[in-house]
């Protein structure tokens, strides 16, 4: 039993690559897959899904309600463990950490991300929703652009996450992508897995963090490491495609925050992230 | 030396509230004030602040830039211990986490909250600022109402923390205090403590948790206790009020956002937060 992936939805490159291993109580084999990389860094919302999965079978309730992650040194393709501790559970939610760690050159085992997350269930919660939210306006999926249409993006590195993902980005925020960005800090797309699997909780949490970073269309280029990210799942997400809003609205500092919205096919806003990121020098 | 209360900025009621004595290296004794109560339970924005003054001195850097906090149990105002860690330590941020606990009437240390944060030194941040956002639309302090003008708002149970501050509520956002809710879930308001100590990077976390909810103007009265909240200080306050603006967009399976932005005397966003929070049942 201890050698059976947990928690899998069958062969999909995201279960694949997100799957962990129980080695004993609360610790978690993972193999970080070099598939996710953006600017030769394992992508921050893979990690995330690594660590989600870890943590939905060491706590009693199921599904990521909220997840706070700091970011404290770049993961590299490779083996990881993620050691978890349930730290309180009640009726509806239950809470705990994780942390995900690698071996450095000398063996020393090396802290990537330490997360607090409150985990329940999302088909026990009402269907009461009063929302004033509103859908982003993204052109339909044809008129978007994909990683084979129009000039390819000049993202500095291996990006090998562009082969996992089915992104259609909105026209108005690819201006980056032909050395001409807009200026504002806005970045849509629609969103799926390359292999057609289907979103849910887990993969929410890659899907805030998935998108070209906002800065390109500040005119930034560099990468944007992420010191923080907090991503709260509201609902379980229809099949069918996701639109993904990311907005800045304040760089300040040398820091500046990403405010990530997902929607599903049935309109309905099913995950809210927020990311405190470092700004690129260039 | 361990019996001084750790970095207080003179007699202030929030230095003095928020006090907290080294009892041994990473552990701090605080004293929960019932100063700081809504509804009958101690204010999770002063929890925080108690929280990070701990952290502040536990830390190599003073600042806190990005704090998520998951709350476990409510807090009761007596004695509490801070037991906090230093994780990482790096050139421009250092990383730690935190627990608050208090002692159950069996004597049994119950936690509270546990936080995982990020701090470094505003001081040191560039002065480069562009930015979209745009301060809260609050007409100006003398045609908003404050807690001793118009009718006393109708909030059950104990609310001390309202002689703390010195809020004077946006009129467009008081319609719940004479039973006239907006139905919008925005609240806005001028905020400074009632003694008239100036903002600190401390005092913003309690800012961003110090309004009435929004649920309020939801046509909801019931207490909204908060599930996680994260809170990112993004430039040291300048002297004078400051503006905080709460919005809640999507209530949605009995949950809800609030994100809050506090803006300085020079227009300066210094604050942004969001917590997910259980939606009242009424």
């Amino acid at each position: 039993m201890a050698q059976t992936p947990i928690g899998t939805l069958g062969d999909s490159e995201f279960d694949r690559d997100t799957a962990v291993v129980r080695r004993e109580p609360g610790v978690y084999d993972a193999e970080l897959s070099a598939g996710w990389t953006i600017m030769n860094a394992v992508n921050g919302g893979y990690l995330l899904a690594v660590i989600g999965r870890a943590l939905a079978d060491a706590l009693p309730h199921p599904d990521p309600f909220t997840v706070s992650a700091h970011y404290f040194t770049p993961s590299t393709p490779g083996p990881a463990v993620v050691r978890t501790e349930a730290v309180r559970s009640g009726r509806t939610l239950s809470s705990g950490q994780a942390s995900l760690l690698q071996r450095d050159a000398e063996g020393n085992e090396v802290e990537r991300i330490r997360v607090l997350a409150s985990y329940g269930d999302l088909d026990a919660l009402s269907e009461d929703v009063r929302t004033t939210a509103k859908p982003p306006a993204i052109p339909p999926q044809e008129h978007c652009f994909g990683t084979s249409d129009g000039p390819a993006p000049e993202i500095p590195g291996s990006n090998a996450i562009t082969e996992r993902l089915d992104l259609r980005l909105d026209p108005a925020t690819v201006g980056w992508a032909v050395g001409a960005p807009s200026g504002k800090g806005e970045m849509r797309a629609w969103f799926g897995l390359a292999d057609g699997r289907d979103a849910d909780p887990l993969s929410l949490l890659l899907a805030v963090d998935a998108l070209p970073p906002t800065s390109f269309e500040l005119g930034l280029k560099g990468w944007t490491p992420t010191v923080e990210l907090t991503c709260h799942v509201r609902s379980r997400p229809a099949p069918g495609p996701l639109r993904v809003s990311v907005v800045t609205r304040n760089l300040a500092g040398g820091f500046l925050e990403e405010d990530a919205e997902v929607w599903d096919s049935a309109d309905r806003l099913v995950a809210q992230s927020r990311q405190l990121a470092r700004a690129p020098r260039q």
